[in-house]
């Protein structure tokens, strides 16, 4: 080529997903699919592109200034995703007919948010959502709670907790004062609880709101509980539990914590926390959020909760419903902080050596019969010096390599090399599967 | 809401995955990940968005047509990709020095086209692509046939064709008669030897190319050839093989069919074909393409070869390479045709039936137990009439469904319904797991 070469780069805020980061990405969502799955969740897909009116729905400035937003060949406003919940709402005003409820769905895909690219923010990521609509019961809740468990369980993880509220308690509170409308300023005032006190906070309440100091006091009350679970639900129950929303809420709780602890989660793991909110109006009834105990500054890896109606821009038919979102690029930045995971750029844990090329029939023979055993082999293509391929095969992270000339195939015996100890032991070809398999599972 | 409705719709030329479409989808997608792997296949994942000038640094006229292009915030000309090619093109240019040669990715993403919807045909779809670099070996070709006839082989197909061809015979005939520069032309006559016949092939040679009558029969006999692979092979050698890189070419084809057969490759599934090209200028050596015999107007399912250098636009260095792509949306028309999927819209086999709501702990605790063991179970939220729930499943396809009352609850006992027989037994709690395992495998 004479021509000027064109740079290779990718755009601002995007990026390439190398092997060594694609590989633990990929076990990721496969594991988050097998988890999902094991409940009864099935998959769904929806398109990147819908027309731009269908996504800003719901949307506020912000999301507009964010949205990939342009003129398609037919002229048609569209734009790209911003998150996975608007296109379900579409999706299953379009669909829910022919589904039927309740209705449970896991989808995992890319969404594209324009917004200043900070350290580790990116124009393009891809959210896990799972959900179940179309029934308000408790047992839907709960659900999450125990996939969210079993989920982090699942990836490895050891030390972690899921926090849990529900925002009908301080949504009955908050009824009860006749200051509903004040919700969003009220909650704001109480983020800033740990940072300028409590008198600061009663002071901002009065201020916005109007409130008295003894409502503020009893909200920030209610958001100061702490303590074992049962300890912090007979302390709601005594001093919110008077109001029938609040004692819903209460009792949805006290059930989720009995029946994730009868179903064998350990009690450490779920930690009642009434001073989560999640979503100013979005979220209605119980919020779930994921700490890991060795990394709390990280933030939640797995988030959702309950919602009243999914899809009330697009279809009269009222959708409850409750769900989470896993954090896969908080996670993996977490697991790789935590050495939860394997740097290796294979994908396959067995090398065969090219030790001489007119043999390639007898190793691709070896490599199928190997795979069909169900351990992943590669084939070097090139019949290069026996020290470069092994110096290829170390560089990769494979764990075993296999060489034979004519030699061993006279004597039909094949070399195991272990790559990681450095050893090597001839093997008769008869016991080679079942000596890799062992050799493998160590 | 009191506000107009937004009328839920895709654009045109895109669709929804309902789980009935999704699920086949997401199996295939794992079984293709699933072989890539087991052949040393890594993952790799590149962005949507790009610069349009690295999109069409190779394009026609035609693919910028159909791209999806607009400027984005930072007034950057972008466009999403319309192929894997490209963007493995630009990535290989910028971390193939990281990563070293051989390389060997798999990438499995949506493409987006703007062009005209015509029946099966989608402006977003799924490519599977796999593809080695950095290596001229013939080892790189065989296996991609290795690759193409595994993963038919785990998807479930048994009558399928693996065509194979190589580019260096047709071209090196060309060569010698310096017939190179017409090579496109040529080859769209040759096209048409089935419909319009030899004679009004040759007229069409000799008027655009202004070869010899001779020289076009001679073009036309290569393509004609047909048979045995042995046969094919011993007559090409006898035709075409004193011409050099024909011969290579030639002898290519030999190893091939040799060493796919030593690796236990039934013979019948690999036909040396002289009369597929594939890429008038893109492949430059071997060339496959993949029939199914029950399906043969479906077209190629899997097609792919061998090229001379990937990454020309963005780099200096020369990579070499071979690969194929899977026919997602094809193959799972013809696996819907020939009857290979399932219809089933759960991901999980056993239903449990929530037969009292303040057994839910217990129902909770032995979907866990279950799942521990390996087998998807799905919990119905709320506490319906038997029937409802039983009625719930059976359009879902679950195949067994799990009921418990107080009365078994107290002997310790379930019941096992298979809802596909209609036949319910009592097992004992603690021989369920063994007995459902069972049951499944049947």
């Amino acid at each position: 080529m004479a021509d000027k070469l064109i740079e290779p780069r990718t755009l601002k805020g995007f990026r390439d997903y190398v092997p060594t980061l694609m590989i633990p990405r990929e076990q990721l969502m496969e594991t988050a699919r097998r988890v999902y799955r094991s409940f009864g969740f099935v998959p769904i897909d929806t398109p990147a592109l819908e027309y731009t009116e269908i996504l800003l729905g719901k949307g506020s400035e912000e999301t507009d200034k964010q949205l990939y937003r342009f003129r398609d060949h037919g002229d048609r406003d569209v734009a790209l995703r911003f998150d996975l919940t608007v296109p379900f709402a579409r999706f299953a005003a379009e669909h829910i007919g022919q589904l039927g409820v309740p209705f449970k769905r896991y989808h995992i895909a890319p969404v594209w948010r324009g917004e200043n690219t900070q350290r580790g923010r990116y124009r393009e990521f891809v959210q896990c959502d799972f959900d179940t609509i179309g029934t308000t019961s408790n047992a839907a809740d709960i659900e999450v709670a125990l996939v969210i468990h079993d989920l982090m369980a699942a990836l490895g993880f050891e030390r972690f907790v899921i926090h849990i509220n529900n925002r009908m308690i301080l949504n009955g509170l908050l009824e009860e004062m006749q200051l509903t409308p004040q919700t969003p300023l009220l909650l704001r005032a109480l983020d800033k609880l740990p940072k300028i006190g409590k008198e600061a906070v009663v002071a901002e309440m009065k201020e916005r709101t109007g409130v008295s100091a003894e409502q503020a006091l009893k909200i920030i009350h209610l958001a100061e509980l702490s303590g074992q679970n049962e300890a912090i639900l007979d302390q709601l129950t005594r001093d919110f539990g008077q109001n029938p929303k609040a004692a819903e809420g209460i009792a949805r709780l006290r059930e989720l914590v009995q029946v994730v602890h009868a179903a064998g989660v350990p009690d450490e793991r779920i930690q009642i926390d009434v001073s989560i909110a999640r979503g100013l109006d979005y979220y209605t009834g119980t919020v779930f959020e994921t700490f890991l105990t060795d990394l709390p500054n990280i933030g939640s890896v797995c988030s959702g909760g309950r919602y009243d109606n999914l899809a009330s821009l697009y279809t009269k038919q009222v959708l409850p419903g409750v769900g989470a979102s896993l954090g896969l690029d908080r996670l993996l930045a977490a697991m790789e902080e935590l050495k939860l995971l394997s740097r290796e750029a294979t994908a396959a844990p067995i090398f065969m050596v090219q030790f001489a090329k007119e043999y390639l029939g007898r190793y691709e023979q070896m490599a199928r019969h190997l795979r069909q055993a169900g351990m992943g082999v590669e084939v070097f293509p090139e019949a290069k010096k026996l020290g470069q391929q092994l110096s290829y095969a170390d560089k990769r992270g494979f764990r075993v390599a296999l060489i034979a000339g004519p030699d061993d195939f006279a004597k039909a015996v094949w070399q195991v090399k272990d790559l990681r100890a450095n050893a090597s032991q001839t093997v008769a070809e008869a016991e080679l599967i079942d000596h890799l398999r062992l050799h493998l599972e160590k």
